[in-house]
């Protein structure tokens, strides 16, 4: 930690989070309700967990009796990316731990689940915690990309786990990392071990969610940094009245940041990659989308716009998709031969004989460094999409289209488009007092779950758009979230990720106004995150929920509808 | 206006700025000082201005008497880039007129200086004025880069003054607006017009400041906007442990946002452009100190850090400027013959023929598109530094400089770097309170100015570091800030841009600590700008701005001194 700090992390460092009412009293219990099945592949997943598969339903209530008296040594680890609010959930495994038994020990491990693997740890203290209350980051234990799934890596975290007397690990990750996390916890099981696995679900994404978990932390933090940006550049936008802003946000595979972000801010143009996907958009009535909205604003005076895209775009292209196809198959055929053509034209000659004309039209289009980009495949052999600037393509493209519908006298619209990628900005913001309060109490149900001895379980707290003292905390057995999907050419269970949903609420209230908002200036500018001031300011939770909740309560029977 | 607004825009619609104490009556007067001069350059300037030079200071005080009777026509003009707060000071000058006088008028020029020659306005009613209170941007008139010198603009502006009875016009702009409505004001006095002419000092780049003026507006809301994100991205790096984060911040001739933002979040490297040109540091310099900490921080096993640049640099680094002089000629007399050369090699190899050998080895140390880049003059015929991308400048020599030392043995650091430029993000940010405060102040102030029938000032308000009801409010003689300098071959009066002044104390405090700053991670996490909460947290003022007001006062006789 830096020696100096400022006066609003001091304010931040001394803020209590806000517990559900049943979590407030060590006097809590767990209620466990009926077995549990996932929605698909109920006979494989058996078969993969045949000790953790039917666990039931858990929830936390206020409950008689004092508290545990046995002290517990808890486990924590951080895996993948980082989203605000990953300190609170340590902080209340923490409290929650102590508050029971001043005996109890919390251990982090270090650098992610590589850290559980080589048993690298470190105990957290009261000291150290005290250090990061409520900071945003995941630098107090650091995290990492290693998966525990090969069986050496099983082996070497029950030998760990038992030289640690470990009753319970907590696995702060996203849908891959719960999975493991089950995985994990069946092995244990099998084993005869003592430790019990929960996961917490974390994921800027948003894309960790069902009926059981309404949201996954650091989301809300997240967008709403990044819809603070984005709507500073829409009243910059209208003030200059000369630019179109071209914004990237995250979003590999769903889409909500850029659904949630566009809902706080109401931007001329929003790309879901989940709908160009259903409805097979195809790349050129992207581009044609785009301009014409362009022309339709500059015949109304506005030389000017915000358009808001994630970076996971392309992927959902389908006419880029089969051109990645063919590229890979012709790289993996030719690919010495294309980088010893000296000149660049050769090399796309080269390429549209081989292509398919659909794939070569689409391949022509792009622009030269992006094409070159695609001739270089990366360590796993796989065409390097990824590190396609979604923005500069579109902006590319876009810059084309005009020019060419100006050649043909078709508009007079001046498009002078500026990039911005917005990332690194949000993932490790101060969490939100909606974080703050969400991540404090997933910590603290987490250790309820560990003294109840549930396994293979990821934590949950429900009614979060309900003032903290309504919100319901429980646990969801992880074996009822998954399902049975091919990566790399193998089946293997996972829980499925939740894609924006064309039927649900946020993407209609999206939808039903896109018109409007592509043509008048309706930008929101939501301002910056608030931790102080009216509750309707500081602690109003995402749009995305909002719109969600106002729905018909999903039934927990369809756990992964919103997905499917 | 977006029908839809957000919680935080309608709080701060309803937010009432805090005004001086001489400002919160409208019994308020003038009271003039002694005659000032300007601090070089003094039989110019007073043949230059022979009507308005050797004006009094002002000092808007408490008076007795009632509030003038007279109603006032009062013209606004926003000049220039967007920052923060210039709707409140529309907002100061209406309240204040009405104050007075329920019949006044205020009315505003559309898109800058000229809507004002060309006599395009529209009269601000309560309705508008409203709509705008405490936010961003300048949409409400918009603004624009005309300038009002040659004499057919300065005879319309007369002739539209008279035609719309103007008692007063608000400039509200940078050093040059403020100059250009010292020139307006002179001419307008010499031709026995009644319309007084007062300036309001805004800039985000903070360089129109001295010891009356004590900062710019919308520096305070800008920097602290930037620094949120600067911090947050210091938080993912010592999270991530994988990535140096290059930021570019705006500044083209002043480095104040960088080094505001440098003191509120210490990043591991700051430039500051007035260095580098002061003490002659060379492009090979500085990438060696650059390339030097990257080394030690990955000896310590931080193969991670944070670098923040002015965008401005790359003129002041003096081989580059000699470059591009040096180019400049060459393009003069060979620029067709060097774009006929095909090949990229053959225009370099040409280039290295005739550019000095030192400036030949600077340009052939650029990346090839920025070298293709510095090979197209603009309209003006200058070689176009300014669109070279400073942070990937940096980025692109500095990777190289470590692939060499790794190659020599000398280094084993892991150099991955990423770009940011943060401008847009910030220029039209919702004011904070401080430049909520002070721009409405402002405002107000000026109508006192205007009602006293000052004319050729710009309105100050001092002791910024107090509570607003300690604020002191005036006017300074633009004159008395005049001095000649060399425009397009040609002597004109100017404003002096305050540039980062290496002896005093904001520098001296970077100075004192970078060498820390840049080995341990002593990053500082302000976040996000609040507007509620704790005085020290919503209201506090720049670093920069306390740090200045800790030294002793800057006597008024050398009122340039900072920039001397």
């Amino acid at each position: 930690m830096s020696r100096e700090i400022s006066a609003l992390q001091r304010a931040r460092l001394g803020y209590q989070p806000k517990l559900p009412k049943a979590l407030r009293t060590t006097r809590t219990k767990v209620e466990l309700g009926a077995p549990t099945e996932p929605a698909t592949d109920r006979e494989k997943i058996k078969e993969l967990f045949p000790n953790t598969y039917g666990q039931p339903l858990a929830a936390i209530v206020e409950g008689e009796g004092g508290p545990v008296v046995a002290p517990l040594n808890v486990g924590v680890v951080l895996s993948g990316g980082q989203a605000p609010g990953g300190h609170n959930v340590i902080a209340g495994l923490f409290d929650a731990l102590k508050s029971a038994n001043e005996e109890s020990r919390l251990f982090g491990f270090l650098k992610g689940p590589g850290g559980v693997i080589k048993g690298q740890y470190k105990e957290l203290t009261a000291e150290l915690i005290d250090e990061y209350r409520n900071t945003g980051g995941f630098d107090m234990i650091m995290s990492g990309r290693d998966k525990i799934e090969k069986p050496e890596h099983l082996a070497a975290c029950k030998k760990n786990f038992a030289e640690m007397d470990l009753d319970g690990l907590v696995v702060i990750g996203g849908d891959d990392s719960n999975t493991n996390a089950a995985v994990l916890a069946e092995y244990l099981l099998a084993e005869g071990s003592k430790t019990v696995i929960i996961g917490a679900p974390k994921t800027i994404d948003g894309d960790m969610k069902n009926g059981r978990i309404e949201a996954s932390f650091g989301f809300d933090t997240a967008c709403k940094t990044y819809s603070e940006l984005i709507g500073n550049i829409c009243r910059d936008a209208t003030s200059a009245v000369k630019y179109w802003h071209f914004i990237r946000l995250m979003g590999r595979a769903a889409s909500h940041v850029a659904l949630e972000c566009a809902l706080q801010t109401q931007p001329n143009i929003t790309l879901i990659s989940e709908e160009i996907h259903t409805k097979g958009i195809t790349l050129e009535e992207i581009v044609n989308y785009i301009a014409d909205v362009v022309h339709r604003r500059s015949q109304a005076g506005k030389n000017y716009g915000v358009l808001v895209v994630p970076e996971g775009l392309p992927e959902f292209i389908p006419d880029i998709k089969a051109m990645i196809d063919e590229l890979s198959s012709i790289l993996g055929r030719d690919e010495e031969y294309i980088q010893r053509l000296g000149v660049h034209s050769e090399r796309v000659q080269y390429l549209s004989g081989h292509l398919s004309e659909r794939s070569a039209r689409v391949y022509s289009c792009l622009p030269q460094d992006i094409q070159e980009v695609l001739l270089r495949r990366d360590s796993h052999g796989n065409v390097p999409l990824s590190q396609v600037e979604t923005e500069r393509l579109l902006m590319d493209l876009v810059s084309n289209r005009i020019r060419q519908m100006k050649s043909r006298g078709k508009t007079n619209a001046r498009f002078s488009p500026l990039g911005h990628f917005f990332g690194y900005e949000g993932r490790s913001a101060m969490p939100t007092n909606f974080d703050a309060n969400y991540c404090y109490s997933l910590g603290f149900a987490a250790v309820q779950l560990i003294r109840a001895r549930l396994t293979g379980y990821t934590v949950n707290v429900q009614n979060l758009t309900k003032p903290s003292n309504e919100w319901i905390a429980g646990g969801t057995p992880v074996t009822m979230m998954l399902n049975m999907e091919v990566r790399k050419g193998k089946a293997v269970p996972v829980i499925r990720k939740a894609l924006v949903d064309l039927e649900d609420a946020p993407f209609k209230k999206f939808a039903e106004n896109r018109e409007r908002w592509a043509l008048n200036d309706e930008y929101v500018f939501p301002g910056p995150i608030q931790y102080f001031g009216p509750p309707e300011i500081s602690d109003a939770p995402t749009k995305t929920l909002a719109l969600e909740k106002d729905e018909a309560i999903v039934p927990e029977a369809e756990l992964v509808g919103r997905s499917s």
